[in-house]
């Protein structure tokens, strides 16, 4: 695909697979809008007063059908809005082709290169002369990494002339992070530095990202606040487990076909992620065992009768592979060499270096039969037995499926949007530092609220003797920071 | 699609969508094979010895990747097949392509008409000047019912020259039929009765078409034996009930990426499908409400928590309905007018009659939405207010997804083929009437005890005395006929 | 105890443990009216025109709560009733105690021996000089199988004087039976022939009984006619599964207090009662294997996620022994030597040689340590490791809880009920000749019927058009003979 | 029962129900230990050292055969114990007779009155002479209530000579707490403030005990260090989540025998212990429907299937209700009149008052009915119909049935063992301020870890590359501390 970015009529930029998609992404879009109560309840109380007037939001986050509703609820908030996956198989594109047709500069696709990817990235960072985005919605934190190497570097050669070495590292993805920048060091020496300056904050999507976050506040490197949406109680605790829960056994389905009753189900993992993903496999008539480092975690598998137990006891057993660990090498190429014939192997988690998919693509003799895009067989030439891996390792769910359904979704973009809200409404306020910040309770109990009335969900009221009984405010928040639901 | 038969260049006919897809379609039928474990060893059992060697079967079954294993097991072991689809919307176009290829002639798309669905089944029936085939593969009857229609028509014109008239009957489908036959009849008045006269028996694989038999036996109609696979326990209460649990959220899913946790499903119908249908959904997290007429298997519904109401009572709090009962008018459009904005509708039971389809189309003004292929939204005039129908009110998991998965697929098959060398061997031996019969329960346990072994599963052994001690022979069959599992 | 009968203020006989609990029977068995909905209509339905005036019935059933509704029932409906238990530790003697002073002649308490039990059955059976009962309730078949040992005996003794010798077998049951024959010989030598010929039938409970009778019929050896209750769906879909999905974790943690999550059940038979213990254990996050004899069982259990292997292979992992089989020999010493240390052993299923109660108590040097009555520790001299034995391997949910729960013995009662009358009704018609019955399907949805209005389930109503498109009568019965449900 | 305190042969004192039940209590502490591995590795780990030597500690808390195990846990490592039980319904008194025979100062029975209760509170917090305990042991925090009433009320005493007034309030209990300091003032002005002076610290067991602590840390009137051992991962997570799921039916069960499945269970709150009793009804067949004051927590109940309404919408179609919601008059007796008839009542929270008992008692013509100890039927003069109630309204499973099951308490006291020697050593080190703390995460997890291996799970070791990757050490601890599990 060349690299060239195309304009709309109406003169706004984009670079998406097929325009003549839009119908159908626009049919999708509405009816997620009846499953997305969360940002449709945004905009009906607060479009009226459009609190983004004049806000430039970039957002890098899987370009799907639900991420169209939480763009379309910035704009209806009065932000403009530019946009890039965060993934190089989890756009959508009929919903990519309506936003960028109708609401903001779309640069994803599904299936992009990766160099494509941070190309993309690039794109939405680039708001042309006056700088980069007010704000930044970043999911797995690669918009963020991009300014923070862009600064380094502008310092590095302001201080000394030096220019990034993309060979200085065996990474590849890391080595077009630097080239990139390299290139933009002899356009605009301070592109990334104005763009800092400008920057009003990011709210951060996921736990690698935040992850990422914690460690540049713990080192002093954190350019500018963050809010974590991730450990909103109504992210993680349903969009990592319920979203999950649902979208394994979906990405599976539309990848193999595979029956997944009477399988053996290992999860790698047994946080969020893990307990949905293990829940699933149960439900679904799978006998699951799940390996943990973390023996807490461990205790509350044991508790609902899965097995605990290490990948190298029980690799030859298995026959479906998941990881959910946000670790690097859990399933190795000496690991899938032991492995039943047609043995699935995919990764919910985080990145693609959860599973080696290096080593796998590098073993003398491997050969790779596509059965679909996103279905690849892998044979090992000495057994002639052979493995499903999905997505090339990446997430399953969002490049074998559609990702997380539209109602848990809302369940995060609410999160998202008021998180934005809240670091534009204190842009001059002070109120927050180059720290990384969690919503308040009452916000995350307010995002809960606009969800139940679509389930048919009534709330218990307390009276105010019962709130004095227990000291909380009769309208909430109901309980303690550490309270873990 | 113009009716034109095509042949390959070693001259044998089809008619399919789309032949470039036949490698794909051969990928997918190796990994089927995989999870098949009943058929593979009906291969290798059988396949030496040629069994179905001079033998010609037609199957009136969907052409799916799991019937194409199907019918490369019936080849392998000596037959000549014909294939044609029993459902407009169940052909995968890619598994077709290759069994069209490479090994039997098929007549089948995804998206046939009426007509074109019968034309198919008209095809498959013709082996030519020598009458019909030998043995037929049924689902749901229509193969065996145009025959019966036929043989009743030569009759007819026989007695009196009476022509079928279509017009006779306001069944669109019906018309159909009648009209096949009436052309038939133009070019040879003594087809059908020809055909059932060389026919040495029928398998069938489902509730719909076994209860048409039985029917055909009691009023003194049926034309030549029959063996109701469907009542074989490693089917029935395999692939109907786990099959099931597998496939309706495949194709929810696919149809509609909603979210079911929290969603109210109404499940119509508490049979082996239902049980299936309201595990998953419960599973998934759902809240179920079962509607039942036999007290029996409502009761059943209670024992697993699950609500027991009439339709009438829950209408507009329903967000999945789902309809499995076998019989018609269970969801006419008068209750789709009460239902919830984006309410889904569809049925996995039985025929598109379950649910009210031609009340809904006729309905003055309302508006019909195609989302994408088998999933629309109609809207009705009065209230703005839609709801979404899938596969057109047929079986939602082959029109929507790709119909049970290989595993269970595997014990229905590997009965069929079990039945049809059962047909076979006994043509001569007077052993079958002109009556229904259910497979011996030794074949029926030999078929489970194929399929555990890819489980992982290792059966115990009864000594001599125990197996005394409860009257059994030490190898099986285990149980009284009338046991239910 | 002093085996004398006592008797009422109004000269009825029984043997109770503490008669000073009647009062507290009372009070259960008024909650269990509110819980039996089927029993207390037919009270309503049959109450007034006495349907049981003159008849004597003879029960032997595990006296408890459930089953002194179902003697009232009786009673209420005209019957004259003598009661034994069926299991020398099922009996609830506050439940004798109220039928004992209120309804019934009771013989049982709770820990009778093996002496006791068959001196209970001989006088449940005796109803003076007017020879036996008009009807039986067995459950298990030991007063069946007394008077078919009396008669036989007796047409011996008549033949050649040969009277039977309790030395000649080496079971100890088996010798008492014998033993009270013989005496009976001296006293009346056409007791049980006499007893005989008054029989108008018997209506059985359970699997093990039924088999029984079953063997009787095929040896032509079945003296009057049987009904099969257990094989009735409303009762072994029902008793069988969900009482022991409710009663199987309850008599563990009656007896032993033991944390079931986390644990690793194993569950030998995965039959009715081995699908309702494998349900119970797998809910309470307990990791269940199962054993099976018969593939398709076992291709069940796969299907719901267990894991499914011969004993020999897991026995010293696992936590949780349970035995469902109705066979013998299931779990020996040799196997228990091997357990891990306070592995729970336990049988539901049937007699107490399911597990080899006999191998474990001659072992040499083992020690047994009673913990409380039903719940023994047997340590091993070598290992010095124990294991803990429910109810001395008899049924331990009557011997260590309650048995099954109230409102499912209702499903089963009934059955008995509509059996009993039946039979009465028919006595003098030749209906029933010397064979095994099961009652009619329009009885068994009748008794489901009756039992949905107390769970506020509500059945759907069959049209006219829908009953004809199905072929079935509108008010039912809805399914043919052979459906599994 | 008389008030006095009785003393072993070895001068000990106690108060227990029966001392010839020491045996058998011993026995089943034996059985305890085994499943309780945390507390067992703690004697192993800590014995040999004798860390409290010379330490006196006061136990408050249900003196259960698990609480045995705690204490001898104690007394293994060095100290010496008292102990009463912190519920008038909640001791076992085999384990009373066991522990007081045996290991330490016991005062506590089955079925205490209020009185009864208070004198044993205070016996326990007795030493004799040289002032209270080192340390306390709480659970609902009453031993720690005493001594901060004990202390105002010998504050007030000492600056003006007031003495509180017991019939200043109306709270019976209170007023019983009141009369006991009275009395304690007139012997021995400063009791209390010596208490105070002396104790080392408090470990508290439950949510309740802690909400008071933290009151009165924010209120600053907290006399001395505090661990809140409730927000233990392996405390909350495990004892309330899976303690109830396992011990709520068994309650149910040995109460009322009645069947679970078919019912509508009620549950009030949807905390941990609303979760674990939610999931527990659900699994056994019930139709869960859950109230809830927050909307986080109601989110979670709708993702799990579960229906989300107040009790005013549903109370005449519910036939068990549970309370666990930690607040008051959460069941009113005008509530209670609307039941069905028999439907069943309890709580498994907190105190007594989450159920009106006080309004139900005096509720004019009510009438009481017990079944048997702690299960009541409460019979409305007006409609004739009943209501159960258990355990008087508090604590079920500890009023009618053993409470919570070994091996989660072993989670539970493991982390009560550890609080107990964190505040020992750190006696003299100024570490622990008069604040409320929280165990570090280190020690969660060992506990956790303790726990794995009885169950057979293994954990999976992170190599440094990992560990490094995710920025943990490669031994622990693995989480943040918001991290919600």
């Amino acid at each position: 695909m060349a690299l060239l970015v195309e304009k709309t009529t109406s003169g706004r930029e984009y670079k998406v697979k097929d325009m003549s998609q839009a119908d159908f992404g626009r049919l999708e879009i509405e009816l997620a809008e009846v499953e997305m109560p969360g940002l449709m309840a945004c905009r009906t109380e607060f479009g009226p007063s459009q609190p983004f007037k004049g806000a430039k939001i970039t957002g890098s986050l899987h370009m799907t059908i639900q991420t169209a509703v939480l763009i379309e609820t910035l704009t209806a908030l009065g932000a403009e809005v530019r946009w890039c996956s965060c993934n190089i198989f989890s756009t959508q594109d009929h919903a990519a082709a309506a936003i960028a047709r109708d609401s903001a500069a779309v640069f994803a696709w599904k299936g992009e290169t990766l160099q494509e990817y941070w190309w993309c990235t690039e794109r939405a960072l680039d708001w042309g002369p006056g700088g980069g985005p007010d704000l930044i919605v970043d999911d797995g934190g690669d918009a963020t990494l991009l300014i923070h190497e862009g600064v380094k570097a502008e310092e590095e050669f302001a201080k000394n002339g030096t220019v990034p070495d993309p060979s200085s590292t065996d990474n590849v993805e890391f080595q077009l992070v630097l080239g990139i920048i390299k290139e933009s060091l002899k356009v605009d020496p301070l592109r990334y530095t104005k763009m800092k300056e400008r920057l009003v904050g990011v709210s951060e999507e996921t736990t690698t990202g935040v992850k990422r976050l914690y460690q540049m506040q713990a080192n002093g490197t954190l350019l500018f606040p963050a809010i974590n949406v991730n450990d909103s109680v109504t992210k993680s605790k349903f969009d990592n487990l319920y979203g999950c829960r649902h979208s394994l056994p979906d990405g599976l389905m539309r990848a193999t076909d595979v029956m997944i009753a009477g399988k053996v189900a290992f999860i790698a993992g047994y946080g969020d992620v893990g307990k949905g993903c293990a829940a699933a496999m149960k439900q679904a008539g799978a006998r699951v065992i799940v390996s943990e480092i973390d023996p807490i975690c461990a205790l509350q598998a044991t508790m609902e009768g899965l097995q605990v137990l290490p990948l190298e006891d029980v690799v030859s057993d298995v026959d479906i592979f998941v990881t959910t660990t946000g670790n690097k090498d859990i399933i190795m190429v000496d690991h899938m060499r032991k492995m039943k014939n047609n043995a699935i192997v995919c990764n919910i988690g985080h990145f693609d270096n959860e599973i080696d998919m290096h080593g796998l693509e590098t073993f003398p003799g491997v050969k790779r039969i596509t059965i679909k895009p996103q279905t690849d067989r892998w044979v090992f030439p000495d057994t002639n037995s052979g493995i499903i891996v999905l997505a090339e390792g990446r997430l399953m769910n969002l490049g074998c499926a559609t990702g997380h359904p539209s109602f848990v979704m809302s369940c995060s973009f609410t999160n998202q949007v008021i998180a934005q809200l809240e670091l534009w409404n204190e842009k001059s306020s002070g109120k927050y530092e180059k720290k990384v910040y969690v919503l308040p309770k009452h916000l995350d109990e307010k995002v809960a609220a606009l969800h139940l009335g679509k389930l048919g969900a009534k709330l218990t009221k307390l009276t105010k003797e019962q709130a004095d009984y227990i000291s909380v405010p009769a309208e909430g928040p109901y309980k303690p920071a550490h309270y873990r639901y």
